[in-house]
């Protein structure tokens, strides 16, 4: 795609999309009920290296759910996807109906990694010898990503960890069905942490454009992840990316992306660009509604359904 | 893709498992417990209107749960997509739990057109002023995709109406929940018909290479299913066309596939190709135990993941 | 209990209740929705034979799911118990969630006879060479138990018939899971029949005597119930009698009652005396208004409760 | 009932069973895994006052979930069944469904106090100005039940406190969800406590007395529970006390009764008697097999079912 018709595109729709107020941030999580619910931003990346964005561009966010996908392949790069896979699953769960254990009824595995559950079993299989090793590593990996320094945002990590009950609950459940065999707490304070990780519209974008690249960085041309690896996360973030409404993103929008209680959300456009947004009035499944719009207004006009 | 290439792949499939015998073919339909269970063939239509095939390429098969999507098809091209998704979802069943009464919780529709409730609630819609009218209207479209005579397997239809308490169940079911507004006898009269049309692995090949082809026929170059259907129908059979392994095939093959309990299994490769099997030994699943693993293998061999 | 206690009692919650107007009569059956609603009588046999009414004793209503727990006793008395264990189970259903389908999750067999599955499946147990047999034989039970004629309502009954897609479609249920082995028409045919008895307030206040009274008939003194039969019956009836509210009803009254939708409720006190309660009016569970406070008042008043 | 006649009939019971080496003592609680599995006991004390027993007459067990009936009457001394009733509820589950989160699905309250997640909201009741005046309460009030001197097993409290996964679970749940004010930890340690008293089988044979004697101690006539309270308990305990096989033991039982995993079995024959058995072999429900068959068949014999 042309650079001036992406960029051109991204301005339409900030512009379109501006002075829409619907949503509120999310309340449960009481640091992310404080910020400006007004804040808008629109950033691309695209494989060649060419980035672009729109709005508050300098503003940062905690990653919150949108970590998921990465931490997944994270996890593939350091345990192989045969390991990883006996600890969660790769089934969408359908129902909101599941969302309270999450867990399989069999197997009591979680789903898949982009739901809690599953994204705290995920965080469970990232390699170290100490807690703290843990966090480096993680924090390594989206500092590749994001090309960003990847800050803890220890006000929201403080705030996770005080209202995490129904966490605590999926964890203690997986402890007991023996899916997990890390320490709770650690395996929390590690899920809480890739949560509260710093970035701005572009660096999520340029983490988003590294899956759309086959797993190189289009600006520092590095390979950060493999290319099976890759496809297994795009592959799971069109299935179960969008929660409950999956199915619905998956048939309407077609490309894969993941949403985060923050306001967050990104999109690949495998072999062309990653996309993303910030603002952070969100609806009741969770996902942010500017982000939504702008994403799929740009599905729509540009024609990226994958079965387009 | 070479014409060759392909050509030498389908017949190394075919010898690879021609050998095996695992499983057996359903028995729950007494006329499809009678089948010679040996049965193999492999058929492969592309986008230019090439057509290869292998093994008991004369064999005639009843569509069974294949011809969920092509309904589906029709049904848009018949009422539009709006009015289509009043009556059924799009999202995937996640768990065999919900596999009983396959309807949603709070709306009480289908979750989508690729299971039973969901393919009855779509052959509900097919138009016509009297059975007759809509068999008629089925047939012909049918006709079309399959550019063969599809005709009824009167043994088949017969034995799977008498068979059918769950199905009845589910009819009577939407009824109650008011999500069907047709005759329950005709109703799934006209879906027991749509089950028994006879067809080869070749005429199911070149239906499925019309879904790859923008809904052009490759042979006789008719469209006959519009692109925006032809997207619709491909999501649906991505996310839900394997029902409850629908995210282990989504994830593990990766491309848009359609089985039913005759033994015949179809995947389409956009812009490439159809391809189809047929192999009576079918899964605890009801999927086609060869069926899976010659389309599961040509992908990994050809890197046809749609995240490749 | 001395009577004119008790007859001053019924009189006295006759006269406090008789202004309560909350509620409405059924409506998905169209001929009770055509009912005065306000029609209300409280009628009480003991087991001396003593008979008391108050109100509209001489209106004649449906008995409806009141017919349960007396078809329960008549297929226990021409099967045996363990027979028809083999065909309904004996447990409370605790959740709403189950009522759609109704039945258990392993076995497929209905939680209990008070249930629409479960009264179903009991009414395929009735004897008899042929439907007018069978019919003929359930008449004669009820024409002994309530001392009336036991006339069938032939316009409820083919109002029930016609709007009874659930019915049929837990009927095609247990068909398909062979929990049900007799002809479904003829075992629903059966089914509306026994909800479309008539009977007085008296009537049913005599059939609930005889539940109190170990099996005998407190005015003709017949033994129409053999004694296990009656304690089972009064055992499923005081778990499982008021449905998705039968926790709380035995938690608080604590004695055995079924209820209606046609606004007939009764209670059994053992070795004291049967008491029904007829008032259209019903809330959301289906339960009569003014019978529920009338029971329970009774309850409260004259210390019923089992464990009192 | 006639002293000697109890007496020789539990002697018979015994002797019938005493060679009856079914099933295994709990083995997810390590303590319980270390005991003498043969060992048996059966203990009565009727509302009289009189006691008897028989067996391993002198060990000590610990009550485990047969606490539930005795803290959940405590706590509606303390609060009032009105405030009780907001935390639990009181129907019973049905199915093992839902026995891993064991909450309402639409309150997300505990269905009833006898199943876990019911047990430890009202453990959360117990008054007291810290965890340590709580547990004084807690023993204070088994003293007088069982007239023994209710000492904690400090191994057994710490291998469940160790072991408890899937009861942190449900604890975490129910604070998510607010049915829970108190804290996780100290309401677990005294939910572990309670769990874990000292008794033997005439004292459980005798707090169970309490129960059958209007809430009066038969052999120290102090009046421990209000009446209605008395009836609450029984209630609960008849229709939720044996867990999913509830319906079953009430159905052919029909005595109120409650099973706790060490092996011990209390039943109330209500006006006459309490009756204790200990045998720490279980069945997959986590019954005392022994147990069951010395109640039921000590019900049958003397005709005790409360619909009898």
């Amino acid at each position: 795609m042309e650079k001036s018709v992406l960029l051109s595109a991204i301005q339409k729709l900030f512009d379109r999309y501006q002075s829409l107020h619907e949503g509120v941030p999310a309340q449960y999580i009481p640091e992310l009920a404080k910020v400006d619910p007004n804040q808008f931003a629109i950033a691309v990346v695209d494989c060649d290296g060419n980035c672009f964005s729109v709005g508050d561009e300098n503003t940062s966010f905690t990653f919150q759910s949108t970590s998921k996908p990465f931490v997944y392949a994270l996890a593939l790069e350091q345990n192989g996807a045969e390991y990883v896979h006996t600890k969660v699953g790769v089934e969408p769960t359908g129902e909101v109906f599941n969302s309270i254990i999450e867990l399989e009824e069999k197997q009591h595995r979680p789903f898949n990694p982009m739901i809690n559950s599953g994204a705290i079993a995920t965080a469970a299989l990232i390699r170290g010898a100490s807690p703290v090793d843990r966090l480096q590593c993680l924090r390594k990996f989206f500092q590749e990503l994001t090309n960003q320094t990847a800050e803890i945002n220890i006000d929201v990590f403080n705030s996770e960890k005080e209202t995490a009950h129904r966490n605590r609950a999926i964890a203690h459940l997986m402890k007991h069905f023996s899916v997990m065999d890390s320490d709770i707490d650690e395996t929390l304070d590690l899920y809480f942490q890739q949560c509260s990780i710093n970035v701005t519209t572009l660096g999520l974008a340029a983490a988003a454009a590294t899956l759309a690249n086959k797993g190189i960085h289009p600006l520092t041309k590095k390979k950060i992840i493999e290319n099976k690896n890759v496809q297994r996360t795009l592959s799971l973030m069109f299935t179960c990316g969008m929660y409950d409404s999956a199915g619905e993103w998956a048939f309407n929008v077609g490309i894969p992306a993941k949403s985060g209680v923050s306001g967050a959300l990104f999109a690949v456009v495998p072999d062309q660009f990653g996309v993303a947004v910030y603002s952070p009035r969100i609806d009741s499944h969770g996902h942010s509604i500017r982000g939504q719009k702008v994403i799929s207004d740009l599905a729509k006009e540009f024609n990226l359904h994958i079965f387009g």
